[in-house]
């Protein structure tokens, strides 16, 4: 069932602007804190939760459990210990060689989720198709671009539930692809999101926040 | 000062989860009903607190406030009503021509902010630089994916604030430049953002949100 505005608590402004200020890119984590379940539940979901274009979440997050993998991709991303100490280390994807096929099968679950015959979704999947047959350089930096969006909600609501997190683009995509043999499952990885932990001694987190003045970053029209 | 861990009063994972549910991409909004200050000042505060690849902040937000620009951007927009009726229209932008002096300002912000001179963030400029000046188009699509972040952050805050927002892509983005004379003040338009309050008969918020199951969209490796 749809869930109604009422019931949507909604969080103060200011305690949810405390998390995002408190939110830094943690580059060094405790190795021993763990994330609680619901708080991991919680960000897998919004992964899962995360808006895409039309819907068609051409997208798909490994989460690497396995230590022997994570100290393999450890120095295909720098050597950044973000890697190795996080608890959580996922690798965001993008669906590789993304066509007819899986606006096909996002049609299907359309269908299937809104018990609505698959004719009646016509118009809306040519639409769709349109999209997907643009040429594929292109297609993949569209559905890329839909993976940063995830980012940013994963982020979020890691920052809202006091959980670390930091985002990684330093790291070697086709060793990545290699290790965890991603491209044979049908994905490239595209971005890093280790969470878990500060360290009482990472650096970042106690310098202060770099931003230029909303002034210059907000403008009215 | 940095705030510290203490400083943030976690979410409950539930009612976190609640509002990503109840979040969906609002095609009609109550032309009538406006975002409180508060809730709009953290929303933008979102924005500028997003985080970007080294922390460039290469994007710009522009809210359309006077209702005749909305008016005229309206049919550059498939004729979308979000363009005219959500409270807020926010045009997510990119730097255009980015490179050297834009690093240079970044550099000049992280010294001001974090009182070091400018020859101790040398390092940090040349891995900048070595980004920046990549051929302009992967320049380019580097930072607009660093502006889907943004977008993440925001409609994430939005929904953990009761806010209702639509993400678009659906835009002539050449036209909205022109409208708003983006490129002449150093921009592009990427992507939209309306924000609001959902029209009690919008169609789409009380349909079925439509997702793969979790178990396709996340593996544990």
């Amino acid at each position: 069932m749809p869930i109604t505005a009422a019931a949507n608590a909604a969080a103060a402004p200011e305690s949810l602007l405390a998390s995002l200020r408190w939110r830094a890119a943690i580059k060094k984590f405790d190795a021993q804190k763990k994330i609680p379940a619901p708080a991991w539940n919680a960000l897998e979901e919004s992964l899962v939760l995360a808006p895409s274009s039309y819907g068609l979440q051409a997208e798909k997050f490994f989460i690497v459990d396995d230590p022997a993998l994570r100290a393999k991709l450890r120095p295909a991303a720098w050597d950044q210990a973000q890697i190795t100490d996080a608890d959580k280390l996922v690798v965001l994807c993008v669906k590789k060689d993304f066509g007819e096929a899986d606006v096909d099968r996002f049609v299907e679950r359309v269908s299937e989720v809104r018990k609505l015959p698959v004719a009646a979704l016509e118009p809306y999947k040519k639409m769709m198709l349109a999209s997907a047959q643009l040429p594929p350089e292109r297609v993949a930096a569209w559905l890329t671009r839909q993976v940063y969006i995830a980012l940013g909600v994963f982020l979020t609501t890691a920052a809202a539930l006091g959980v670390d997190a930091c985002p990684m683009e330093g790291f070697d995509k086709d060793k990545f692809d290699e290790i965890l043999g991603l491209p044979a499952k049908g994905w490239n990885s595209v971005v890093l999101a280790a969470a878990g932990y500060r360290a009482a001694d990472d650096a970042y987190a106690s310098q202060a926040k770099v931003r230029f003045p909303r002034e210059q970053v907000v403008a009215h029209l």
